[in-house]
């Protein structure tokens, strides 16, 4: 139960893959208020078969997809528009990985062919899905599309490598889109800063577990949950924000805007009495 | 009718004037989204009468106050609690005044005893509301507060005078105070930077036509009104955006993120024809 | 001996107190560099006798002066003038400070009156100084002028309190200050973001080893000291930077666009440690 | 003549092509400042000629190649450190092109190849460059690397279509590898973002005049030339600028921090009469 704020709305949401997922959150709450939707991921993605579930939940239909490859989105859309009946009103991108993360390349012996991977699935094609939305004039004026970004785009975190440089890239694309969009379509774009957050994507990066508690102690609020931030995402979806566009918003319970809080400092004070513990030696 | 999505929440609104006001939009909004709150604003605007029409048609009563003065405030946060029957879940400051934009003292030849009165009225309030709130544990766990702000908090613009180092001041009050309130009590306070609105407030800014049409002409969405405002407004203030917090949230059909547009640039291009015209004599 | 970078330039420093003050170091090598210029503090901060020593050092007079006195700071302007020769071509301010902290009143516990004097003192100042400069017309055309900030000016430091206010409120100044004096006289106006460095007005702050700490291990070039925060400053006064303006440049060894480094992670997680030991009992 | 700021210095500078370049700038303002510096652009750009005019003038030698090419850059690092006889002390990477921009591809139809060609040229050399130095340990302890980029990075700007996407991709490289090279070596690396400026590259991009008249209106101190930048970066490359790193730095006149000028919105308020002239009939 909900409060019907997508009531009629068609949505595409990509990047749903286990029930840890953003995306997997998002397509919950959508449905609860009233949305119908159609899910997409890659075809390994969708093989596993956890999708299945979600899909049969929410009413669903699942639609396999390379989000880099613009037939595979072309697809995506006319089908969503023959299975929803009509125009889209919302669609989620939700899609990263780094290739250079995973096979442990650090940011100064980048391997660039897997830099222009991460570009390309991470942020290029959030471009992609736009431009095809926009050439089959497959989303509806007043429509809401949303990216999901983090603050590695405005400051460097170690480890995070070229993710950061996809997520500014993805930043980018929202707003350079999001004016074109907006002037032709009334479409908005924006992306969405969250926390950082446990899910399969989340856990590839290096000492996440030391950053999770430092951005939970930084954060007044604490860090924002999944599910919290699909939420926010409702609200983006919903008619009560139409004049937000090209924005970069942030959901981390006050994380980006705090230089040095109490609690975190306090943690961080420790670490000079197991220096001196040390130092007995 | 609307979405229930403020049902059982309780509020203060500061600010509303007559129905031109983005806080008596925001008053109107709550109300249909199923809250009850009160109004505030300063005496003499009470006496106005205006005000009674929100008054009734909300069934919200009004409170007298001087938003600089601590006592006024602890007299509105009591009161509202006691009308209300409990602790507030929500608060709007919309608030602002120059006295050198009124009486036409330019940047550059400042009246300090006005300065003071603009940062007192427009910025400092806020602290001194949220302090009182905090004081008097007034405001409930993930309570929201708002204020208003406008992008000449972070680019200057022509004639705006004082009021933009007063709105700076007012997005780092809410910074700062969004650190305490949050770590303590998990109240998120935030500002939303709007578009140029005709209010009375608004209009009394030079070139305010000109600058309208800009702004328009600029916003791949144009300009937003006071009831987009409100609609947003009710989003921040409802259940679905609890772990945003010390942000200034810019809505203004994407204004702030546009360096220049073609139906703009158009615009301003054809001031040359009228250069050309003027230089034939 | 230095480069001439400012041969035949006149300057006013304000704030120098003792060999720790950043203003002391910008007039060594100001002097160094070819500038002639005057120095100037409060009353009280004159009579302490220190300031004597850089008078000598630098052949520079003191001009005591109430920075918030529009009536002493014309006094600054016009002796400066007379003994230097001509009009002025840098300006330093390097005022800061609040009676909150001093006196430990907490961000939510803050007195109105303190908080009045922290604004005046440490950015309103700021703006006397430059409507008095623009009045007498006493800066000269490409001149050059300096404020001191902190990024607690665009992010919470615990402890901070309201200096973090007036420090944003401060940047504020300088871009509106920044564009009617850029417009009207071609005179820049910057401020520089400097690390937190060891002078008797930084080590007012609570909990400030811990943050120096913290901060020279974000920063990958570490903290940046006064004497290199005065080198900048020489950088921004000299005709090598005439077209920047309104600008908060950070000056901090990329402290501001880090968000997690790999030397304060390493030191944060040691705090587990810590805790795993005192878990132990 | 100069200050000898860069005396002793070895440099290598990218992008060089003719007398309006701002590269070109900076050459003949480096070998002022007592830097020695090798030159390099592309094969093409080379053969054309005009390099050796600077060649001469400069005492630089011209090392041809294609800054996308790993191989190529290893070149140029090696043979300049050759030929300097030492280690490099800073680079300039004044790089930028768009197959899209020069092919009139829309941004709402980009060609994906020709993105990829984009972002590799503008933005992934800077990193190509960076990496290739730090492998090779080429450059000197506290050395200084820039490139140059575009307030469209932020704000879109219609017409600069995928080189706004190209210009964050770089500014964010900047950030991720000047934290690595800031904490491995002490170089700092930072983006120059300044004024439009009439050089080869920049006169590509439509409605160049319109623009560049709107950002002279809108800049307090009139849009940067060429000129005025290379000074600026003889600033950031001299040892005045140790602790500046992973910024941005406007270089602009103010343009940047300008929301809407005196005399922009009075050259635009004259469109209206035009207005009203052709209403007339």
């Amino acid at each position: 139960m909900g409060y019907n704020l997508l009531k009629g709305k068609r949505g595409i949401i990509f990047g749903a893959l286990n029930d840890m997922s953003i995306a997997w959150k998002v397509a919950e709450l959508a449905h609860a208020e009233g949305a119908t939707f159609t899910l997409t991921n890659t075809p390994v993605a969708c093989r596993m078969g956890t999708l299945n579930e979600l899909s049969e939940k929410c009413n669903a239909e699942v639609i396999p997809a390379d989000a880099t490859s613009v037939e595979d989105l072309e697809n995506v859309f006319s089908k969503s528009m023959e299975i929803l009946g009509g125009k889209i009103d919302f669609v989620l991108h939700s899609i990263g990985m780094s290739l250079n993360v995973r096979k442990k390349r650090v940011y100064h012996d980048l391997n660039y062919s897997y830099l222009n991977k991460t570009l390309d699935i991470s942020a290029i094609s959030f471009h992609k899905m736009l431009q095809v939305g926009f050439k089959m004039d497959a989303i509806s004026e007043w429509g809401s599309v949303l990216g999901l970004s983090y603050v590695a785009a405005q400051r460097t975190f170690y480890g995070y490598n070229d993710m950061s440089d996809a997520k500014a890239l993805l930043e980018s694309i929202a707003r350079s889109f999001g004016y074109i969009y907006g002037r032709e379509k009334k479409v908005r774009i924006n992306t969405i800063s969250q926390s950082p957050t446990i899910t399969t994507a989340g856990s590839g990066v290096k000492g996440f577990d030391g950053l999770m508690d430092f951005s939970e102690r930084m954060s007044p609020l604490g860090n924002a949950s999944a599910e919290e931030c699909a939420n926010y995402c409702i609200a983006m979806f919903s008619d009560l924000t139409k004049k937000v566009t090209m924005q970069n918003l942030f959901h981390d319970g006050g994380f980006s805007n705090v230089g040095m809080s109490l609690r975190a400092m306090t943690q961080y004070n420790k670490s000079f009495d197991i220096d001196d513990i040390e130092n007995l030696d």
